[in-house]
């Protein structure tokens, strides 16, 4: 490991591209000192903004490229024809070692399908799955499959739940993280064949964390467990969802205390109060579905973010690597494949 | 149609029993009147509860029983031993004409096992589906399936938005509703098998709404359409997700409002509004699972609710009995299967 994290940063990704890129990344650097950074997209664009921020510029290179990967392009046309965009040289970085990391707040699928082909998975990791933190009652509970995978077998499940265990442990700092597996009920008998599949192997391996069973929708902002796992259709309907009923509340909160003056008034004297609210539950402070299992640190930032919530995607990067992150779920999962191959021999380990 | 609705109790479901069941009763008979109630269950407990409430009673009838489905037996074995319990004798009244609806708290397996196979599903429906409204920006939305069904293929899903828009037009009179299949994008290619060809059917045949294609997750809290379809994995995660974000919110409103003096005054200052927020999102308000596609009205209560809670399930029924929902289900099926028939002369009708 370097004393110093490079982050390969596609400076065009996102909705504002170098406007939000380049004063997210002077943001983290300021909380973050060990990092060192790489820009890739248009110089003209991103140089001016980098002389408002000498303290940024003098850690960072700028790479210039002209071609960007639009927000709508197909992951398959991205693929062929974005090989000089910025987020195909940000990710060509990892590959070729000069980065350790990289955040883009550009498209989602090219984003998944270039840095699957290019960074290739963990030995044991059949696929990726797009991991996120979200809020609970007890603080926080990582999700993952978020999107990556719409249909997930037994295996890739098990996988998941190593992926978001390791996390939980190396980077949450939490020693003996207690994994969910998401259903519609808690009984062994309930879902489909994937999840009760999955459940019978984390109960029979010995495996990062403690496997609880089967968790409910309402035990993600419960924070019955640390690790929420599940396929990537149910993952994402429950992130979205999630924001969505966040949305709904806080607009109607809001409905409310404009609805007579003595609401006014209270909302003014609540003021601090309900903003400390507010930053709990605020988006951005979420920010950064990590690509977790891949051979490579790579994280997404929503498109639509500005520069305080990129700065959190750069964190989340910084965090995977300065925790080895990789390194660790390699070693977990050579474990556990290990210990399938001793007590069910009949299986192709290329399964496991 | 008979001008009042007799609406089957079972009296004995839910955490409290009688001692919820039999007030709701009465609070749904002064908001509707042309009410009237057969209780099944312990007539040693429901009678001096009537006995407080004379409106009902003159309204009512006792039929007694002893037996309970526990709300933690198996649905096969409360299918085999439990013919004369409350939910069965309940279910068993609306087969049998006396009722036209059944309202339960009790074990859900259980319910829908029995109503299953008492009450059957309408011509042209393969499986019923939990259906529920949630509340919205835009007001109110009807999502089904709720949990009924962890694996649906396409042409279920297809039933499930007829049973949903003639929901919308039935009940909640809205002419032409809008509906959506839940998906994670709104791309035609995203998604599974399932929603791409329930898609492609809805596409193409004269529907009871007007079918806007995929929705996402925030689309529900959003209030994009009138009518949500998804199977009973999705559906019940989404379900819990957004109950359980609602709480979770509600509980780090009042911590915050706990916070500081100020915050406290604001509160206060501030009830009034704070309170009608409370009922726009009061769970009881949204009480009732309809058990939609079965040739008879059922109705499932949460089992932890009060007396107000129950009586919205009572409603629920008494509307959908009330709009004849059941009559116009089975004509928009025979219709949409008419049409199949004509434009995929190949498949089995079975399937539709």
């Amino acid at each position: 490991m370097p004393d110093f994290h490079t982050i390969a940063i596609d400076a065009m990704g996102g909705d504002y591209g170098p406007s939000v890129t380049v004063p997210a990344a002077a943001q983290a650097l300021r909380e973050h000192a060990a990092l060192r950074f790489e820009f890739y997209g248009d110089e003209a664009q991103i140089a001016p903004l980098m002389n408002k921020e000498p303290g940024l510029k003098a850690v960072s290179k700028i790479i210039h490229t002209d071609k960007v990967i639009a927000s709508d392009e197909k992951p398959s046309a991205a693929l062929r024809t974005g090989k000089t965009s910025s987020m195909r040289l940000a990710i060509d970085a990892v590959a070729g070692g000069s980065a350790q990391g990289v955040v883009s707040a550009g498209n989602t699928g090219a984003l998944m399908a270039i840095a699957k082909l290019v960074l290739r998975c963990l030995p044991g990791i059949e696929r990726p799955a797009i991991a996120s933190v979200m809020p609970t009652m007890k603080g926080q509970t990582v999700v993952l499959d978020l999107g990556a995978n719409i249909e997930c077998d037994e295996h890739m499940l098990v996988q998941f739940a190593v992926l978001g265990a390791v996390y939980a442990r190396a980077v949450k700092g939490i020693d003996n993280p207690t994994v969910g597996l998401l259903n519609v009920g808690t009984e062994d008998v309930k879902g489909n064949d994937q999840v009760r599949g999955a459940a019978a192997i984390l109960s029979d391996v010995d495996f990062p964390g403690r496997f609880e069973g089967f968790v409910e929708g309402n035990d993600i902002p419960k924070g019955t467990v640390d690790v929420v796992v599940t396929d990537g259709f149910t993952g994402n309907v429950a992130l979205k969802v999630a924001e969505g009923v966040g949305a709904l509340t806080s607009q109607l909160l809001k409905e409310s205390l404009m609805s007579t003056p003595f609401a006014m008034l209270g909302a003014v004297l609540a003021r601090g109060a309900l903003k400390r609210l507010k930053n709990r539950v605020d988006a951005r402070t979420y920010n950064g579905g990590m690509f977790l299992g891949l051979d490579g640190i790579c994280v997404k930032s929503h498109g639509g973010m500005d520069a305080y919530g990129f700065s959190r995607a750069i964190l989340v990067a910084a965090h995977l690597i300065g925790n080895g992150y990789n390194e660790r779920v390699a070693r977990e999962i050579a474990q556990i494949m290990e210990q399938r191959k001793l007590r069910e021999p009949e299986k192709k380990t290329g399964e496991a």
